[in-house]
């Protein structure tokens, strides 16, 4: 049996009988990470990495809808890292999933580079300077950007990856301009994004965005995925992503 | 009178009496140029640059749905400008409107740096090298990056805008990381895009750009602009966009 502490709980994934722990007075996974996990599309026997994997929701979603050979998830917060490494034991799945307690600047102690074949993100949203830190500090560094910003995030996912190698990623539509800059930069081209609306007559609230190492200039815009109809239901693109 | 060569007509353009003339042999306006048009914010009294005017479309409506000072279309082709010049003519609008027959990467010799409170443009979609050249060469100029480049086309507008000056674009959007790319290399900031749909769950095909010189990094991505609805008639949106 797994020990739970103080504040924590545990989650039935709906996906494969997967379960996660999660910590209420921390950061939660939202529809964001599970909208990342359905965007990768993995082919058997892939190695990836997942950079901020907070819960390790996006490992354990990666593994219940694929057939990956490993993923290791990076994660800064050492008492997050350790509930995650807790909810790989509950699913006896550390034979696929490695948490590596460590800032991403510093994945070279532990992964090798040009090595993996998909390398995923749900990066902080928020620059440093345009908020006030949140008082708690683990939900501070979920959100912020304190210990590595969207430029590390990228620099170090085009470091991992192999030639041709994919990057996935989930961001705010308000600082686009900045993803495709470091992507460009260090030669990750964006080749496909999707935007995500709550509903039909709004403005997008999220993206996803697909990238590939040294490939070639074509973007692909999708058309939006809209989260709630107008009835407030979830939509049934929304439905079948979470009965996958 | 105005007389009309070989392959012209005139149409009305059902904003304010105004009319234009196009050639049937040539490039015709598109839905494009219009949605363009309408996306424009100007303040009384702007002066305005077009870059690639083709027939004179964004002036005559930026014309005729603002009170602008002056509006300078530049355009590349001798006889489409001299076609434009007769549209500003039938239009009696010749104080306010000047067709310029040069190539954009020239207009230093007819109009003024850092000096404009707008530029806008529509220009070709199409890299040389990836399409083969129309044999009508009218057409292909139109269309594909003969006499200036994407590239070309937003330095002449960064060089053209006064500080905080405006800038606003229509282009396919499997080329807008290029497009954030120039932009951000001539520092004109991406502030706001909007991706036009065909239809409700259709990829977008054209994405309409707003920037400004100078300004820092914040984009906003508005909702879907849908142009038809699932009976294949015009959505209200445009319906009021074509008779405003």
């Amino acid at each position: 049996m797994i020990d739970l502490k103080n504040g924590e709980r545990i989650e039935d994934l709906q996906c494969r009988g997967l379960k996660i722990i999660q910590n209420k007075n921390w950061f939660c996974f939202g529809i964001d990470s599970v909208l990342l996990a359905n965007y990768c599309n993995l082919k058997d026997g892939e190695e990836v990495v997942d950079l901020g994997t907070g819960t390790g929701i996006i490992p354990i979603l990666l593994y219940g809808k694929n057939n990956v050979k490993k993923i290791f998830g990076i994660e800064i917060q050492k008492e997050v890292a350790e509930m995650a490494e807790r909810t790989v034991k509950l699913n006896k799945v550390e034979e696929f999933i490695e948490i590596i307690n460590t800032n991403i600047k510093d994945y070279r102690k532990y992964l090798e580079k040009n090595h993996f074949d998909t390398v995923v993100s749900n990066p902080p949203y928020i620059k440093t300077s345009s908020n006030l830190i949140s008082p708690e500090r683990k939900k501070a560094l979920s959100r912020h950007e304190i210990e590595g910003n969207l430029e590390d995030f990228i620099k170090t996912a085009a470091e991992l990856l192999k030639h041709r190698g994919k990057f996935y990623m989930v961001y705010r539509p308000n600082r686009l301009v900045e993803v495709f800059q470091y992507m460009k930069k260090y030669k990750i081209e964006p080749k496909k994004i999707r935007f995500v609306q709550n509903k039909e007559d709004e403005e997008p609230n999220l993206v996803l965005i697909k990238g590939v190492k040294a490939a070639n200039s074509h973007l692909i815009v999708e058309k939006p995925l809209i989260v709630f109809d107008k009835d407030g239901n979830y939509t049934e693109e929304i439905n079948k992503i979470y009965s996958s």
